[in-house]
């Protein structure tokens, strides 16, 4: 994947789709933590807190990794993940469009 | 401190005050993360309230130290930070009371 190039344009919508995704999951992560930390009750409750956001912290540190020669891998991912639609890929190539699309499938299940 | 010698009675009730003083620090603590929790709008917010849980989960996990070697050290400390009061500890000798209270006075700001 590494020969794959980047146009400006490309580089540009890849850039605004890695962050609308970004922007997607962390809101959800906000949601979910707001709704879980209202119901603690317990000191067991508390460290399943403290646990699920240092799984989650490490998820999306090693998830939302930019570099071009991941890109692919990255947006594939974020497309089976939910956090972003095929159709919000239009701008890139239709090489790299198949690739994300062949992946997603690949993955899936 | 290695030589105090705990009765059975003793025992008890510094059971009970410590359990007491580890209630009360967690029924605050999830009051505080509660309340965190609830204003949680960024990913700062997110990894913010991460690190506060891993700090005090660290602390909660080595001030909670029950062995009878340390047991004067860590009333002390409970009663210097506010989750047990002196007069709670009635039921242990006066020897005790003594280093405990002056355990307080010496580490005062």
């Amino acid at each position: 994947m590494n020969d794959i190039n980047w146009s400006k344009s490309e580089k540009q919508a890849a850039r605004k789709a890695f962050d609308t995704a970004y922007e997607r999951e962390i809101a959800a992560l906000i949601a979910n933590v707001r709704e879980q930390a209202s119901t603690i009750s317990t000191v067991d409750d508390l460290w399943q807190l403290h646990d699920f956001l240092s799984a989650r912290r490490h998820d999306l540190d090693g998830k939302y990794d930019y570099r071009y020669s991941m890109l692919i891998f990255v947006l594939a991912r974020l497309v089976r993940e939910g956090w972003l639609d095929l159709d919000e890929l239009n701008e890139l190539d239709i090489e790299k469009r198949t690739k994300i699309a062949a992946l997603n499938q690949l993955f899936k299940d």
